[in-house]
């Protein structure tokens, strides 16, 4: 396989882009990227896009050419081609363009993803959130998304001794990140009495411990990193790229209190890069839901078990510590446009690594980490991406 | 790039099979492609599902894990990857299979795709079919999937003076086949007169000129080349995966009888594998519509310009002629299940290239082509497959 780089990246600004459409969006942050990368659309051989909801929300298929055909591309006849795992598409959409690239059938590859989420009626974009559960065993008897991980909640605070301030303060970290980041969804800050006191949701979670939909997209121009330094000074490798699977239904998994696909994708990724969870400077995880984060670090490997809300009480995972998490805001401040997630996370992690991440700045950072979650751990991604010296 | 090889290959009954489950049929081709190649599920390194329209038909997302889920396989927490392209689903799920192995990041993977199409209300399968045609510019101003085929026939028949009649033939041609395989949505054989007088659907297309909404699954299992022959003593070589896109709207085609998408990806495919469209024993094209079938022929340099109405009609492509076309019946007569199409073709072209596709063997075929169409042909994807002695 060859070794695979970042060579650019792009995104829009994440929120109620109200003012444009889908295909506009996909195709800013798409340009971003090939502009970022100093390459021209003629350079590149594939794209993929991830994506979830375009089918049921807007009568939309075929969006990964249709992305292509409205940037003016079409005559370039690229493969083009959508990727679907929930809000993991985007990670996915990753991961097979860095399958596309380490192959040697494409040399630069675009990877996009986009959602809109707000200009819909939220009972629809509710539904297709609650789509990535399981329909048969899980939502026709009425649960939904929150409600499973509200489940998982309670198991972590009876389990584990996790408490509702520990939950809270995920969402405190989550809009102080979020305030210096220019493309956040939301940029206010909270206070753990905020979050305590919002309107409940699905007990123990409440509205500010649910990251927000958003319309968004983000890309990343993926390359051969032998043929990388032609076009930017500092290349970021694909140290790692593995997706694990488990289980649809919360009922069958082992432990309501993990996520076994992210524990074995972390696990064949940290093989993969031949680097420990200790190694990791900066990490872009899923913290769809407050408890999302806690079992995110834990499954990881980057906080023991039980313990992740403590330290994140404590702030160990903020600026000035060894391992800063979501510098970006991550889901709940940055946004959440489901296929468009996984992708920002990569722009986040390489702007860091980059070392121009402006006032997010982590000083230093050569090893990042992302993670990306389909509903409720049904699929887990993780990439580990690492500064070229 | 390592060579890559299809060692075992599965498919239900395509039709309406409304005493299965989405689930159920998906795990049924998948195991059976399992059992032909010799493998056991602990083989396995990933699993790509095509499929079109889960989302929006039966609120069910991330169905990729979901199958191996129900498969009862979640404890190896194998990658699995949801691809879509419209009608294009299956070819290019089978197109990121091959890059996986290809890759040599995955060693077997197994390949799936399926839909459920026949037991939701009719008024909604259409509206999924429309949707992979361009929502915004088509099918807002009450353009349908028929409609925009039927534009392309009318321009066949006056640029090139195809018939109705020989429209009619493919149809005709496409029962013939399918009287003789079992797996077949449709046995019943046609004549001429009863496609032409079958009630207009959008004209000159009449029912008889559509392919039926079918369901139905099919898989196929890959594997580097260099270890197949310890699985099976007839691997198919993948010769060629290619992927080609366009506009979305017909309106900005060059010419509204021929697909680019196809033109381009049959060129890729032919250079990649050394081949020419004279070497082909044996293909499996879109004929979602009979002139689709013919605009196919043209564009894959299987027929001249203007010519494939008059070859079909002649009988140019039926058994005993140096190229046989669509022996399975095709999407006409076998059916049409979106995300299963383009795996169901590759089963069809190994069954035949292994010389075990029994009353339809075509003697001595030794080169297989794969043509799989998403919407009008925003997306084509060719497939060569080999045998190898």
């Amino acid at each position: 396989m060859r070794d695979v780089a970042i060579i650019g990246v792009g995104m829009t600004r994440f929120g109620e882009l109200w003012d444009r459409s889908f295909r506009e969006i996909g195709i800013e942050a798409g340009f971003q990227a090939l502009v970022d990368a100093k390459l021209s659309s003629g350079d590149i051989g594939a794209m993929y896009f991830g994506n979830m909801a375009s089918g049921s929300l807007i009568d939309q298929e075929q969006i990964a050419p249709l992305i292509v055909d409205y940037a003016g591309l079409a005559g370039h006849h690229l493969p083009a081609v959508r990727v679907e795992g929930g809000g993991a598409s985007g990670a996915l959409a990753l991961h097979q363009g860095y399958l596309a690239v380490a192959s040697g059938q494409y040399d630069f590859v675009v990877v996009g993803g986009a959602e809109k989420l707000t200009d819909v009626p939220d009972t629809d974009a509710n539904r297709v959130a609650d789509s990535t559960a399981d329909h048969e065993w899980e939502v026709v008897f009425g649960a939904t998304l929150p409600a499973l991980w509200a489940m998982a909640a309670r198991r972590h605070m009876h389990d584990h001794g996790t408490t509702r301030e520990q939950l809270a303060s995920v969402a405190v970290h989550a809009h102080e990140m979020g305030a210096k980041n220019p493309n956040a969804h939301y940029r206010n800050r909270l206070t753990i009495d905020q979050v305590l006191h919002a309107p409940p949701v699905a007990e123990p979670l409440g509205l500010l411990d649910c990251a927000p939909l958003s319309d968004g997209a983000a890309a990343v121009v993926l390359g051969p990193l032998e043929r990388a330094r032609k076009f930017t000074d500092t290349p970021i490798r694909v140290a790692a790229s593995q997706v694990a699977t488990d289980t649809m239904a919360l009922q069958h998994r082992r432990d309501l209190t993990s996520l076994d696909s992210t524990v074995v994708a972390a696990k064949r990724a940290f093989a993969q890069a031949r680097q420990n969870p200790e190694d990791v400077d900066v990490a872009e995880i899923n913290d769809a839901y407050t408890i999302s984060a806690l079992i995110a670090l834990e499954d990881l490997g980057l906080a023991a078990k039980g313990q992740a809300g403590r330290l994140y009480a404590e702030g160990h995972f903020s600026p000035g510590q060894t391992l800063v998490v979501n510098p970006s805001g991550g889901l709940k401040a940055q946004g959440r446009p489901f296929g468009a997630v996984g992708i920002a996370q990569a722009v986040e992690i390489v702007r860091q690594l980059r070392g121009r991440a402006e006032d997010r700045q982590i000083p230093g950072a050569s090893l990042g980490l992302t993670h990306d979650v389909g509903g409720t751990g049904a699929t887990s991604v993780v990439h580990l991406l690492e500064r070229v010296d």
